[in-house]
């Protein structure tokens, strides 16, 4: 289902930052090729082409970079984009889900108004590494009532499972390039 | 040059919290807005239309409403997408403006290979409401040597004076709907 030249042009594209955020860490930079407009779109084309024939109703898209993604892949749809949140940033009644870090605790939130019962999601993020944030998005999304169609990211980083986790939690994942941590 | 029955939808569109953040300020809520998918595209495609002869090479759009905006019109120009960031969430070299809040001071970034030189850019956000933010964005990206065709906003908070700002520093400002404070 991965396109290996699509793949290949996006290793090509994406900036690696050596010891960020934190030492022994390969940051993986996607600004590198948002900024090329061909790229950029192709991404989006890839996607939209995958979706528009499954009836997609909205797109949740996870902050911040997921907000780039998927507000373009919902604008190239045709349907309302919906911001999943980092605690406190939205205004309306929110549901929260928090999940566990490594060290600590974190949350993500949704407005209870955000998406209709039974209203068919995809939900986007530009990377998916241990998964946290995906699977906890993907149960605030079904708490709302959601039906979640399919993840998707730009990057799947391999070797940490999350993509995995994903899926044994009964959800399909799309990626468009495999990158090792 | 608004369109005033858009004006006019759009503020049908978007929700008012009163006493959100803090009591006595009226928050301008855009998710209910943006997860219309026809508004939302209206939305776009009224950008795309003002700026697809403009030779536009790059869209900025400031974290994280002005990347759902900036996003979906850097995709339907077939151009590039730049964030700018709040301190500390670029991984690579960046270049930082800091400016004054009515408490305190806070500040934006942007990576130093963000645009070329004179690059031709619109800068966007959700919202105007004083102009610190934008006006410390378009500090950054003259910095970078970009050219600001113009600064674009959802919605202008015609009371705070943030347009009038912007258009005495220099630049071209257009705003879908004025709303008042």
């Amino acid at each position: 289902m991965q396109d290996p030249a699509l793949a290949n042009l996006l290793d090509q594209h994406i900036r690696t930052i050596p010891d960020y955020p934190k030492p022994g860490i390969a940051f993986r930079d996607i600004t590198t090729l948002l900024k090329e407009g061909e790229m950029f779109a192709t991404c989006i084309d890839t996607l939209k082409q995958r979706y528009q024939s499954l009836h997609i109703e909205k797109i949740a898209g996870i902050e911040a970079r997921g907000f780039i993604l998927g507000a373009a892949l919902a604008y190239a749809l045709n349907v309302g984009f919906v911001p999943i949140r980092k605690q406190g940033k939205l205004p309306a009644k929110t549901l929260r889900q928090t999940y566990e870090l490594e060290y600590g605790s974190d949350c993500v939130e949704a407005h209870v108004d955000a998406v209709a019962k039974n209203e068919r999601v995809v939900l986007i993020d530009d990377l998916i590494a241990t998964g946290g944030t995906a699977i906890a998005s993907t149960q605030l999304l079904t708490e709302l009532g959601a039906e979640i169609v399919e993840c998707a990211f730009l990057v799947n980083l391999s070797s940490l499972g999350g993509q995995e986790k994903l899926k044994s939690a009964g959800y399909e994942v799309f990626c468009l390039c495999d990158l090792k941590d």
